[in-house]
């Protein structure tokens, strides 16, 4: 199965749900859509609009939350919040 | 099984935390954080600020997305996403 992994950022929306799709009926497998920090909410309304919208067929699988450390630009670490939200046809 | 539900809104970060903390120590069920549209990041940051630093062996249950149609001031509805995450003691 190939695992294909959008990572939600700061474009639109719609460019996210539509590579979503996109990949989506080009895998047979999953796409699994990972978000950061504010962008996780971002990633669950793209996984809902995908689903409720475009590819009803579509499955969530199990959602993963977790924390990642980064590097803060002042030094330092700093704790983020993730999400890994698998959508399956 | 006692199912204590705390809705992620506007106060400040560590009451939500805190809320989480007294509640698994009172009940010995699990307690579910509960969070609507932009809230939906903080409700992840409160789920691991609770399992990474406070209670250290809590369990993330099984973490739920869906979407709600709520009224819009202007008239309509609108779909906000939603998302529930069970912690466990």
């Amino acid at each position: 199965m190939e695992r294909n992994e959008i990572l939600v950022g700061k474009k639109p929306l719609m460019s996210y749900v539509l590579a979503v799709i996109t990949q989506l009926s080009e895998s047979d497998g999953e796409v699994v859509i990972k978000a950061r920090g504010k962008t996780i909410s971002k990633a669950v309304d793209i996984a809902q609009i995908v689903k409720n919208k475009f590819a009803k067929e579509a499955k969530i699988g199990e959602v993963k939350i977790g924390t990642e450390e980064l590097e803060a630009k002042e030094g330092g670490k700093i704790n983020v919040s993730t999400i890994e939200i698998p959508v399956k046809k």
